[in-house]
């Protein structure tokens, strides 16, 4: 079902659909409307339908949907429905506290080992980790069979770090370096930049 | 000049445009076509042109845009040609990596104030900053008339921190916890959210 020519948009809309419905799944919610799943989403409900519409029919006119068949529909589309292994790269405070979100929060997604390439890092403990130099990045991709990887690196490093992440055959990145990765295509990358979100505010204020 | 009705998505990729602008005006770069800046962005030629016409007229056929000038257009345009003073509540090791990240990149976001609801914590030094009890929060919103905010608590306590936020007249937030924040209109909220924007990449793997 999934399609190549769905936008880049409403493929970054579908985890906060899935966020909502799996709040209202742990609250036992069985049905939704477009309407209220857009109020705790905050998009029109117009917009949800079209949306969902890029990948079939998910609800029935007038009843709304099936909250747990929805929620596990956008799981198999956002390939949600399995554990991801993934590495990540940078272990300076942001690492860190990336570290004790993605182990805390119990996600689908698993940091499975930390890289830094600063010597005065390697051994140091991050929960149940021990930070590794670059050289074992290699080893570790192909050995655990790893997709993903975090970039918590100044920005200056991000580009060589993605580099070495994509000639390892990492096809996913989530980049925390305020720089654009040039990767070749078939390697998705997406970024996460706070001075962007800021500004993105600030425009309203 | 900027329309309450420019799309979001128009808003949010602004800050992009400006982010490749300031890299090639740093460089010494004096002019850039919109295929150029698009690439560096990573989207269509068209859709800067498009963009970009919400607001004006910024380059001329054929020549591209003058960097230096598109560039502090935007700035304008997203109030980033000011400085800004920003509270952050959370102390944890998010909100560290945060106060460390916007000191470090002596962006136009300021972090004058840091809070944090665990008694624990009070006192604790980050960078220049000591944090403070949640009860210091008004005073402190009024006597050095805060704007922005950012939130780096659990997802349990975010709501209640977001309505505190509010009463004291702060307008724009940028939250870290995954929960989508209830806040009355005209209050700006932007969120970050890790999990989602792997779901975003896992969906093309």
């Amino acid at each position: 079902m999934p399609s190549q020519d769905v936008p880049q948009i409403v493929i970054e809309r579908l985890p906060f659909y899935l966020r909502g419905l799996e709040h209202m799944a742990n609250r036992g919610q069985r049905v939704v409307s477009s309407q209220t799943l857009g109020e705790w989403v905050g998009v029109s409900a117009a917009q949800i339908r079209k949306d969902l519409s890029y990948f079939g029919e998910f609800g029935k006119q007038g009843l709304g949907y099936e909250v747990t068949y929805l929620r596990d529909q956008l799981r198999l589309i956002l390939h949600a429905d399995r554990d991801w292994r993934l590495i990540l790269v940078g272990a300076g405070a942001l690492g860190s506290a990336l570290v004790n979100y993605l182990v805390a929060g119990q996600w689908q997604y698993h940091i499975v080992a930390v890289f830094d390439s600063d010597p005065a890092k390697h051994g140091k403990r991050m929960r149940d980790l021990y930070v590794q130099p670059m050289s074992e990045l290699e080893g570790v991709v192909e050995a655990q069979d790893i997709d993903l990887a975090i970039l918590a690196v100044p920005a200056d490093a991000a580009q060589q770090v993605a580099d070495d992440l994509v000639r390892c055959g990492v096809r996913g990145m989530l980049n925390y370096a305020p720089i654009r990765l040039n990767v070749p295509q078939g390697v998705h990358c997406a970024e996460i930049d706070p001075i962007a979100r800021l500004q993105g505010i600030t425009y309203f204020l």
